[in-house]
């Protein structure tokens, strides 16, 4: 393949989630692929080259995208949609637009509002992260066994589709496809609410007037349950500001569950109580040993490597993968070389 | 020293806690100590010995104890009011013995009617562990840096205490003395209420029509904050047995705190909510880097090693010892030999 036909992903945003994929990329095998970062912070993008997660940097928004087979927003959402507005003037047509943002609903929308017709927008959530942010924190195994949720716009075209399931197959995620608002309410559940009780825990014993004895008996129970309330702020506050009514549902439903717990503490319900602590470690222990209780389903092959997202990438390639999957045949095929 | 001037150690309970006492005890440097191992189950002896936790195991509980100058109860609490009354008569005058339990005040209560008036009681609890228990789960450094708890029954003797102290420091453990009824309250907040919050998120996603799809999405966050619904049903259910008001006036506490966040969602008030957070992460941060709110107060030198823990439990060195600290000398002292 002639320089020039390298395919280009730009990565804007060089944090956690920006870095991570750039490592995972780089780690893939993407010599095909030109990784592109943008941050508003020069720092991030310094620290982003030394780190090797992106071949270069551009620190202007319309010379990072306008060459980009496939853009990647991995800002805070409280960014994204400004951004959508900056970039869609410059965007190539058929690019694909990404994001990695923690809600979709919103994210969709503001792609629908502010993005041109010709690109498609394919949504993403990998379900992976820490509380420490930034570059520094990135790593390339972020993303390695983890669901990646894959959420298309409905006018998305279905190469745009692919190249999103190559990118997420590339850093090693287990792509699942969910509707956006299907997808903010589980999150809602397994994500946002913990954050929440995170925070509550941590805040109850913080404002005790036995702080200091609670600080001294504070121990790996207390530090899991409490890990999510050192998330960045701004993240936690933009998702719950986009996903208002589903954290609100699932705070509900946390709050029956435990008035049925307190309930047979004040009766001293032991039996009851011990079952109910039984069947939790029981089914926990499950969930952890034999995974999710949903396969993904097995079918459309998706491709394993950066060179196959790079080859998606670079043109026609792409349609015609596309075609022999629609027709039934593929396999051995996608390895053979672009003319 | 004589082989027969070994001071003896006798840990009733093999599993996570009582295997990793020895474990710790035996990496302190402790040829003067002889660890005496006892369990209900041979399976669990026989994997002690194995991973090196204790010198030897006794299968008769009479004949663990008899010799011991300090006995280690490190099993569920279900066990301990029963073992006490069966170990009493066959306990040395002058032993000390103390506990592991995650409640302080009823198993003070069960030494104080069970243990005779000729051994010294001195309840411990150490803030380590983790979901998995069991032998082989057991390690040497779980109580390294931990807060280990030092509740001293009133009758107990100043020597016994000082061997509890001289037990935690040689495990690496940071002794903290505490009353009984505090000790419970505190636990109540930092590791009791944390494993019913963790255990009604794990049932109330588990339960939910929507768990295939949750469990799908389930990332680091959920996994995290339902770690200790794996816990030991038995172990929770006796802590919860025993602590009942406590659990449940700390869980008030946090319904009170879930209130006010759920009425700032509601009420949309963004910049209140965003505020919550900063101060939760901030303070958090805080917590990590500068450690609990309280210091130990610095004052009695406590034994740092194995050889100095065995010295003490070897007769007429510790009362000596006892004597220096109370005249205000000590100091190198206490590396001398005794003759």
């Amino acid at each position: 393949m002639a320089s020039n036909q390298r395919g280009q992903i730009t990565i804007i945003g060089l944090g956690l989630i920006g870095g991570s994929l750039g490592l995972a990329l780089k780690g893939a095998g993407t010599q095909h692929l030109e990784l592109v970062g943008f941050d508003r912070s020069g720092a991030a993008m310094t620290a982003a080259r030394k780190r090797g997660a992106v071949d270069r940097t551009e620190g202007d928004l319309r010379r990072a995208v306008r060459e980009a087979a496939m853009v990647v927003v991995a800002t805070p959402l409280a960014a994204m949609r400004v951004l959508f507005q900056e970039m869609a003037p410059h965007l190539q047509a058929g690019a694909t637009v990404t994001d990695t943002g923690s809600t979709k609903a919103a994210v969709l929308q503001w792609a629908r509002e502010e993005l041109p017709e010709s690109v498609s927008f394919v949504g993403g959530h990998p379900m992976a992260g820490k509380e420490t942010g930034g570059i520094d924190a990135a790593e390339a195994n972020l993303f390695r066994g983890r669901t990646y949720c894959v959420v298309p716009a409905p006018a998305a075209s279905p190469g745009a589709v692919e190249s999103v399931l190559g990118l997420v197959e590339a850093v090693g995620g287990r792509p699942w496809f969910v509707d956006a608002e299907e997808h903010d309410r589980y999150a809602a559940a397994v994500s946002h609410l913990p954050a929440l009780l995170s925070e509550a825990l941590f805040l109850m014993a913080r404002d005790a007037p036995a702080w200091p004895e609670l600080s001294m008996m504070a121990g790996p129970a207390f530090r899991d349950l409490t890990r999510l309330a050192s998330s960045d702020p701004d993240l936690l506050a933009d998702t719950f500001a986009t996903n208002r009514e589903a954290v609100l549902h699932w705070l509900g439903r946390f709050e029956e569950q435990l008035r049925r717990q307190r309930e047979l503490l004040q009766e001293g319900q032991e039996k009851a109580l011990y079952e109910l602590l039984a069947r939790a470690q029981l089914e926990r222990d499950r969930f952890l040993q034999e995974g999710p209780a949903l396969r993904v389903p097995e079918g459309v092959e998706v491709p394993r490597t950066g060179e196959t997202l790079a080859a998606m990438l670079v043109g026609g390639r792409f349609a015609r993968r596309m075609r022999e999957l629609t027709s039934g045949r593929g396999g051995d095929e996608r390895r053979r070389r672009e003319p």
